[in-house]
């Protein structure tokens, strides 16, 4: 069994970005719109702008109340699409429930939408166009598999999870790796059966612990997508590491796995969009 | 076994969406531009304004030459974005091989894309927006497996080919119906196993009759989408309908399944779109 170790290829991508930026006189933003106060999204928000601050990567925090508007958070999306400065942003989700998301989403400008959450990159990148911006997670799954020059070309790809930031980007991504790819989610009726026939098995289902050996196929791979907070605390995954490590050829941790490739991966798109419009 | 009886279905939707216009003092258009002188892609040009004359839809094709540049075909496209008598329009596809297709469809105006092939449509799919308009040939497959009131919640469904028209879009469609799907295509390795764990089999591959009983579990539901002209012109599909027929519960026939469903609904789209902007 070998460690898909995303701690320490999230940190080669950050450095390499912040050699990359050195070179430049000027450096890009990234802007971050936050409603409410919710601890964890408080938390991965300065987690963010620490990590793209060590590399050289500007932004603010629009930090705004939970009480806001539907129209009140689109102004705030508008302003940030025109201004100059701002060269990417992303809404920290999830929003509180009272404000429409996918609209929110929706009316960033393409070519600033660094979490790839909008309806024209989600298009794009299932028409297969180099100009879609990918999501963060799918993205630094894909750059970890790369890594390890993990061929999946003609394997069978299980991913559990159907969410249009994680589960169908990954699925496309997966695809035009030529992987035969199945989406399973809530209502399939024999996952560990499907999970047996798993080259490649993705969970992204969100309930720790909830794959033991008896899901997995001898020898293969194993990404766990899965964040989730026990009492004390305690990040776990939707993996039973201890109980299935024995059986993987390739697995990746929780921690320091999926995350911090999530991480890297949205510093990433933040340096390739300013590329893009920096060399107009 | 049954047939599922596209024919059938789509006169029926046919004659609905004619009593629909008729209430109407207005009529939609689709207008359609042509590129050369493919014999099929005239042959389906003609055919899709003639069915659409018979229901009331106007629109005019745009016939331009094989040798017209990028710049000529996108400045079409933008004089029918700006046209508000043309309410909907499509691109034949293919295009001539020097023409570049997807920055073409792309350029589309999305509340006028009726055959749902933009980014933007395409994305709204995938993020389950009710707004988006749903290429055709996948919106009829789910319209006659609805119509035949099959459940498919939780059943296995397996996709062979994955072009972002078809196989792509249906994917998202099933997965929304709460079906388990695996896209299947040419790297797929372990085929024919694959289709024997389908509930449903759908193959949109373009080879005839390469799908034969033994690819079928027995009772389930094979969708036929291939179009396959032999030497004497005559039509047949990617199933080997005789050898499947007594092995499958629910079957569609080539011709008269996936075919007449595909025009069905796309002039389905041409007045949706048209009742969307004509109420605004």
């Amino acid at each position: 069994m070998q460690i898909l170790d995303g701690k320490s290829l999230s940190q080669k991508i950050l450095n390499q970005l912040k050699l990359e930026l050195e070179k430049y006189p000027n450096k890009p933003n990234l802007d971050i719109i936050l409603v409410g106060n919710d601890p964890a999204s408080l938390k991965y928000t300065q987690m963010k702008q620490k990590v793209a601050e060590s590399i050289g990567i500007g932004g603010t925090i629009h930090h705004l109340s939970s009480s806001i508007s539907d129209p009140e958070l689109q102004s705030k999306v508008n302003d940030l699409n025109n201004d100059s400065d701002v060269t990417s942003f992303l809404i920290q989700l999830p929003l509180p429930p009272n404000l429409n998301t996918s609209e929110a989403i929706n009316l960033i400008n393409p070519g600033k939408d660094v979490d790839g959450l909008t309806a024209v990159n989600l298009g794009r990148l299932f028409q297969k166009d180099s100009n879609a911006i990918v999501s963060a997670t799918p993205l630094g799954i894909i750059k970890l598999l790369e890594e390890y020059n993990l061929d999946l070309s003609g394997k069978n790809a299980v991913i559990i999870g159907r969410s249009p930031y994680i589960g169908l980007p990954l699925l496309a991504l997966l695809e035009q790796h030529q992987a035969t790819v199945t989406l399973c989610h809530s209502h399939t009726q024999n996952l560990k059966e499907i999970c047996l026939s798993a080259d490649i098995l993705i969970s992204a289902i969100g309930k720790s612990k909830f794959i033991t050996a008896d899901f997995i196929k001898a020898g293969s791979i194993v990404v766990d997508v899965g964040t989730n907070y026990g009492q004390a605390g305690k990040l776990t995954g939707d993996v039973d590491f201890d109980n299935t490590k024995n059986k993987v050829s390739f697995i990746t941790p929780v921690p320091g796995g999926v995350g911090p490739m999530t991480i890297a991966s949205l510093l990433f798109n933040t340096v390739e969009i300013w590329k893009r419009n920096n060399t107009k």
